[in-house]
């Protein structure tokens, strides 16, 4: 812990960010506003500088000990004929209480930084993350996730119905009188998930060569016999944790070499999944998914046209404010602790015979991990007649 | 123009952050990420540095002279026993091409400038916005403005219907078996809003003494008689650009106190649009705002419980890939430029007799300004039997 060598106790933390743009801000106060705050945590005390505009909102809402209005502190400012922003006035409130030196997060903006420094602040920034134990999720952590999840869940069945009424024409999906378009299949999915309060913004639904491209999130028409690549992970509006779960579906019959390739990726994630557990190296999982591959004959590499093939990416991440956060699960691993919530996604993407990724969300527990995605993924259910 | 006085040439411009997290970021090049990627831009040159997982999709996506994959990067840098970050990637580039100074945004992450310093680069922190010109749209962007207003009109019109087909209950609003509530109403919005690819996070709808803080979205029974807030400022899934607009509506009879509030509010909106154009100190606009509360005898204040009340925030601000940008619309000013997307929302907000905001989104013309708002917003349209 950063501590304060001439009084022996931790810094003082200080954010200046919004709650929408800084997850360790809202993760100590669960407050949102669109634009950027004060917040100052000591061992004893947490204390949210607001606008007049947020005062009255923050004392109801934000789980601080005080609400501090910044109006004073403005004035003052202004009196003295300073500009009064926010680290002018973050300054002031920190001289006011003695402390003349603080942490900061990794992400501070620059800006603030050296205003903070030029009004006599010194500033130590947080090498690695302000608030771990974000990483290490509670109960209620927990099932906010989950019920992000069951709501993905529900959304995708409804999605997929799109998929098992339709037909097959000259190599395409034809439903309700048209090509079925990755377009539609994420409205519905979008639209499913709103009901259930959560924002799938980059929503992936790829099928074919777009699929080999594991970030595209697809458009046009799909195409039947080729891997469709689903991968949800949206925040939920009120609680803004995340999900994320990946699933590869075809329509129609299936290449022996397609079969192949799916049933590879689902035993990669299945070994690495059965590694995880409290106490273990997350590279660990990683290997196991490089090894089955490997053993398998998959080569990984760049192809002479310059486009990647094989299975180039970590195997998983944290899911939780955040969807990417700590732990990460790949080439360089941490040690996974009971709360940590992780994805496993093995992957193979070949251009021009497609791209097929499987994802599941494990917690990590005392004695084992749990795995919190329940929906079907066996190479049976992922073939849609 | 921030220049490197040796050579007299404006300093390479370096951005480190995801296409969600930095504006500027998506603004240079249309290109979204979910973490982060280096960005530099010199008067020649606009390089974007992509891990292997997004190479393809940048050389087919981002708006830049040039993708720079950083595999090689890396390969050197562990050559030299040293961590492949990006920042570390970040100044083996800038010094492959010669560059030891750069100019970076305001927000650049602080351990970002810490790191690049401690690798000899010298960051110059912008003091403004990096690109200053974001604030002045050009057709494109004005489109992409109106198409997201449009939808916003669209999707109002749907919502309103709950509040014409209601009832009045006990000083509730009754529709459909039930009392209509805040959620329900932003409920039909957000759907209706999401099938024109429009996402409305923080959409307001809040009646009573909710409305009272300008923030407040709204939970619970819908009032009648008394004003609910309507303030809806979606960003389009692709584009990613806003709009903002505000309408406050009444179902049932008003007092004519409320009334008076209303046409107060309207009247003092209609001032301010009235002034805007080319070449106007937007403070002007917010001065007429307050001018005429004032000649109306409506007072704003801290109430002896702490309470903020009459009219206590800015007259408005600039719209475009953020909610709030440049130019700011209250009591500090800026210059009106052709270009510049501005909304115009006074309001009055008294706990015990309700929150009333009008907000209209204004076009800075060559000539004057143009309202790109067309939802009606006389106090008759407001009145819903």
């Amino acid at each position: 812990m950063d501590t304060d060598s001439t009084r022996n106790t931790p810094l003082p933390k200080l954010l200046i960010a919004s709650g929408e743009a800084s997850f360790d801000l809202f993760y100590r106060t669960r407050f949102l506003t669109p634009d950027p705050v004060i917040y100052v945590e000591t061992p004893t005390t947490r204390s949210l500088l607001l606008s007049d505009l947020e005062v009255d909102r923050g004392k109801k809402q934000a789980t601080v000990d005080e609400v501090v209005p910044t109006r004073t502190f403005e004035e003052r400012l202004k009196a003295n004929g300073k500009r009064a922003n926010l680290p002018a006035i973050a300054a002031l409130f920190l001289k006011d209480r003695h402390f003349d030196r603080v942490l900061v997060p990794f992400d501070l903006a620059s800006g603030y930084s050296r205003a903070l420094e030029s009004e006599g602040i010194e500033i130590v920034v947080s090498d690695g993350e302000l608030y771990p134990q974000r990483a290490l999720k509670n109960p209620e952590e927990i099932r906010w996730i989950r019920e992000t999840q069951i709501g993905v869940e529900e959304s995708l069945e409804i999605a997929l119905e799109l998929l098992r009424k339709a037909e097959i024409r000259e190599g395409l999906i034809w439903v309700d009188g048209e090509y079925l378009t990755s377009e539609r299949v994420k409205s519905v999915l979008k639209q499913e998930m709103l009901k259930r309060n959560l924002l799938g913004r980059h929503t992936i639904v790829a099928g074919g060569e777009q699929a080999c491209d594991p970030h595209m999130e697809g458009t046009g028409p799909l195409p039947a016999h080729l891997p469709i690549v689903f991968d949800i992970f949206p925040s939920h509006e009120e609680t803004r944790y995340y999900s994320d779960m990946t699933r590869t579906f075809f329509k129609g019959a299936v290449s022996p070499e397609l079969k192949r390739n799916y049933q590879a990726v689902l035993d990669a994630q299945n070994k690495a999944i059965d590694l995880a557990g409290p106490g273990v190296d997350s590279k660990l999982l990683h290997e196991a998914v490089v090894a089955h591959f490997s053993s398998m004959g998959y080569s990984t590499g760049i192809r002479p046209d310059g486009r990647m093939e094989g299975f180039f990416h970590g195997t998983g991440h944290g899911v939780g404010l955040e969807i990417h956060e700590a732990p990460r699960v790949g080439r360089a691993g941490e040690l996974l602790a009971p709360g940590h919530i992780i994805t496993v996604e093995p992957g193979l993407y070949y251009p021009g015979v497609g791209g097929i990724r499987i994802e599941d969300m494990l917690a990590i527990t005392d004695t084992g991990a749990q795995n919190l995605t329940t929906f079907p993924k066996t190479l049976k259910s992922a073939i849609i007649d």
